[in-house]
């Protein structure tokens, strides 16, 4: 269902999809499939990058909503994705330091555009997401966004450690959100900063917290683990913003 | 379906529902419907101050998910309500000044579970729900609580406005989130203080919006609109936790 409105189906709908410049996050093929025309498409969804998932004929019908998916299933993005490139250039446009949001492994569509609804109103220039364990801009996050998708920008990034690397070099710090941490309104978030958004499950994976500057941590007060991951983003976010602010 | 797991049909179940101590939030019987069992289990509905709602056998037959309703359905809570003299109590038990979350209408149990999830956490004492227009206890909820809903009391009131009018004589201001309001982190957000947080569309209400004290607003730097109500809530609660400890 989260995919609904954007499953391509079908060898020519998913070539043509391809061909027209469409993101295609995701593609189904049927295991063992090897004709010519699959080949072509495979070659395609190489070229453009998207992940690639063999699976027998059982869960391919699941996919298909219309059950003519010829071995072939796509999921396109609803909004097409940014560059980091782009993200930092709107910075710069606006003469302010970077403020971007990386998320961690989000993969709930509802929280993924909660958060990017808060990126937008917290003034953060962009958000970037992993290729892999997921989810991308399908029609449910561009709802939940209310709009945001519009204004800010989304970049994909097979390695978010690669992608924090090279922002380094750019003169960014990052800071997660972590128990354990210091408080973070203890903490100095000035500056150009990456803010680190963890998964709903686990949070921030161990090797991307290894990179990150600081560890901020919001107090808890009650008698649960953690705040919901899109609350927590928002909460964060705004302590960023008051700093800047005041 | 998001009721789906507390639905009780049939006019023996949700007598006995009742009769159990069961909260029933919301109860549809048959128009028309009048004979003994009905008006026994209206009876029922009206001393345990259910919603009651008639509707025609199509809107009812869509409702039930057994077909076998005998005219009357009813939407259980997941988890019993608590009392606003409960909330009080608890604030006074732990020699704090009340903190309290009164939520104006929210409709979506997602946002409601990770609101009472924010609540917990931020160290609020409870959670205040109207009875009508917003949604109840549900699995949802309670799910989306993870758990808060354990610890965290809500109580559920025919009228916002007069709750925060009798709180108000227990010496708690108000403060409510809407844009045109004071920076919020310009406030004096101390003391006893009751969170409003308005509904996901409208915000909060002309008549309630004007019991309030104070209207903070949260700075808005992008292009659209508003947060998403529960990330609204958090960024809020988080600013009374940091003017409270530091």
């Amino acid at each position: 269902m989260r995919y609904e409105e954007l499953t391509i189906e079908g060898r020519n709908a998913v070539l043509e999809a391809y061909r027209s410049g469409k993101t295609i996050d995701k593609l189904f093929v049927l295991d063992g499939c090897k004709d010519g025309p699959v080949q072509t498409i495979l070659r395609e969804a190489r070229k453009h990058d998207s992940l690639i998932q063999f699976v027998p004929k059982e869960r391919l019908d699941q996919i298909s909503s219309t059950g003519h998916h010829q071995g072939v299933v796509a999921y396109a993005a609803a909004y097409e994705y940014a560059e980091v490139e782009d993200i930092l250039k709107i910075a710069e446009e606006k003469g302010e330091p970077p403020f971007i949001f990386l998320l961690d492994g989000i993969e709930d569509p509802h929280n993924l555009g909660a958060i990017i609804r808060t990126a937008n109103l917290a003034g953060a220039h962009g958000v970037i997401i992993p290729k892999r364990r997921a989810v991308g801009l399908t029609a449910t996050v561009a709802r939940t966004s209310a709009g945001a998708l519009n204004y800010t920008p989304v970049a994909k990034v097979t390695n978010l450690g690669s992608a924090i690397d090279d922002l380094k070099k750019r003169g960014l710090w990052f800071v997660c959100a972590d128990m354990g941490g210091e408080l973070m309104y203890r903490m100095n978030l000035k500056g150009p900063i990456g803010l680190v958004i963890g998964n709903e499950g686990e949070g921030v994976g161990r090797l991307i917290k290894e990179k990150c500057d600081m560890t901020a941590s919001i107090p808890m007060k009650g008698n649960i683990d953690s705040l919901n991951a899109s609350v927590a983003a928002g909460v964060l976010a705004y302590e960023i913003v008051r700093q800047r602010m005041m």
